[in-house]
């Protein structure tokens, strides 16, 4: 409800940005009191927005802030399911996986949204951190509910990879690649993480949390070595708010594909990679893999050839590139 | 320290079973007050332990509850780490699963044990039910903490299921049977059903939870059609407690070797598997595989045959077996 009448104001103030709207055509749009609407600028106001008021004239929005508010992030946003239902944002979370994973726990139904400015624990794969500075990432996580069992989970990781790395592609003109099996990587930086962790029986998944992390407009001083960001990539600022609701719509519309058909985007994920082809040396558990990327198998794994010809199905692990 | 005192309480009474021994004798060889003995000796008899006190002799113990206390199951127990740390006992419990969970959530060790006389929402696959009555059956759960990827889980939930068919076997010289992927059968009908879920992400397990439930001395009356128990199979009554340390003790031995060399056990889960050889269905998520079983994996994986011999690799599902 808040954030329904939150959402519907900066409607309304947007729709006539040119002119000033008084609380009376407001509170008549929407249905609600003039005490209300003053009730949910002030709101507004102290999340950072600046809305001039003028005696007899009325309010003028003068500036958004740069902020992921769920009312931003649901408002326009095409999706059926995803980010539709319950978004729940933070300016600050130990970590967005963890949130999503409690919520999931608690019975939170597929398409829950979790968004934070910043994590101080932000999780990435085999234990490590993903860095998660205040300003200019995207750090989210949804929850799934697939009806699958847990070999189709690389499936899913490779099909987000190729969402996000479509999408950057397609604002940025940048050419982001997919490095197997969960990073994205442009001009051989990485830009984006992502972490799955699920929640299973053999025979099924109970539940999946796709986390993603992205440098959008994070400064250079704030992402660790090896990384970049799309601002450092173009030198343009990314409305992240645009953003995250086409990554969201982009991945609905794969994720649902891929609910009927399964990993039908094999192929175009593997357009995406920029491992196949390549030397890899790949540590999985206590194993060391070393060959050549030759393929992406049905569900995901990468397919990797030995120095005697020998085919070698990788499920997970950590990959080096050679070559 | 509770369960350290009522175990060794117990121990010296039943060291003395023949003679009265008395309070001065207790606190003497336990290094505690002769107030402190009392007071557990209270403890004791609440929980159900006939202790004969009579003036100027001592102590005798009569009798001890059927129940599987965790100062009865960690007595003797002959394990590194499985049921030798935390172990976690209740009268009743929504699902033994469910609180190892928990438990492991909160960052509990692998060998942490949950034990249950009776589950009310007691869990078994594909979401069903595990019917668990009070009175005669082995509820527990194990947290495990295995350093592998989500497909070697199979060869987990086989090895557990190998290692509780042989303890029957040894015990009761009844021909118990796994049919995969984690059912035990004894002459056709099921005395035990295991239930292993994961927290993980697709490079490696955070922790594995593995749910046992064993109709033991269960009446005939409170087990579901298809199901019987090792009382209604051999006429005896099987002491609980002593099982259930069998259990743990040769459960931790096949662990041990799994964690060292892998699903090495595999030919010993094949020469107990009642599925190799028979006509098979399995539902598998939507879709449905018939054939032969002809094969167990390298990592527990079901290979069936179909009618124009091609094979199937199944990770996991729901079988029938005919023929």
């Amino acid at each position: 409800m808040e954030v329904d009448i939150k959402q519907k104001i900066l409607v309304f103030f947007r729709k006539n940005a040119e002119n000033y709207v008084s609380g009376e055509d407001i509170s008549t749009a929407l249905g609600v009191s003039r005490a209300y609407v003053w009730k949910y600028v002030n709101k507004l106001r102290n999340h950072g927005y600046e809305i001039e008021a003028v005696p007899h004239l009325g309010y003028k929005i003068r500036s958004s802030p740069d902020k992921l508010f769920e009312y931003e992030v649901k408002n326009g946003l095409r999706t059926r399911t995803i980010g539709k239902k319950a978004v729940h944002y933070s300016e600050s979370i130990d970590s967005t996986n963890n949130r999503a994973y409690e919520l999931a726990e608690a019975g939170e139904p597929e398409g829950t949204l979790v968004i934070a400015e910043s994590q101080f624990h932000g999780k990435g794969r085999m234990g490590r951190r993903w860095v998660s500075p205040k300003g200019g990432g995207i750090y989210i996580s949804l929850i799934l509910r697939p009806d699958v069992g847990t070999d189709e989970i690389p499936g899913i990781t490779l099909i987000a990879a190729e969402s996000i790395a479509k999408v950057i592609n397609r604002i940025t003109r940048l050419s982001a690649g997919i490095k197997w099996p969960n990073d994205i990587v442009v001009n051989g930086r990485k830009i984006c993480g992502i972490l799955t962790e699920i929640k299973a029986q053999p025979d099924r998944v109970d539940f999946l949390i796709l986390g993603i992390g992205i440098n959008v407009n994070t400064p250079p001083g704030k992402i660790p070595p090896g990384g970049t960001s799309l601002k450092n990539e173009t030198n343009l600022s990314v409305n992240r708010v645009g953003l995250t609701r086409d990554l969201l719509e982009e991945f609905e519309k794969d994720y649902q594909r891929f609910k009927k058909e399964g990993f039908s985007l094999r192929e175009t994920c593997k357009g995406l990679s920029l491992t196949l082809g390549r030397k890899v040396e790949i540590r999985e558990h206590d194993r060391v893999i070393k060959g050549t990327a030759v393929d992406i198998g049905e569900k995901g794994a990468l397919i990797v050839k030995n120095g005697k010809g020998a085919l070698q199905r990788v499920f997970s692990g950590d990959v080096t590139l050679f070559g």
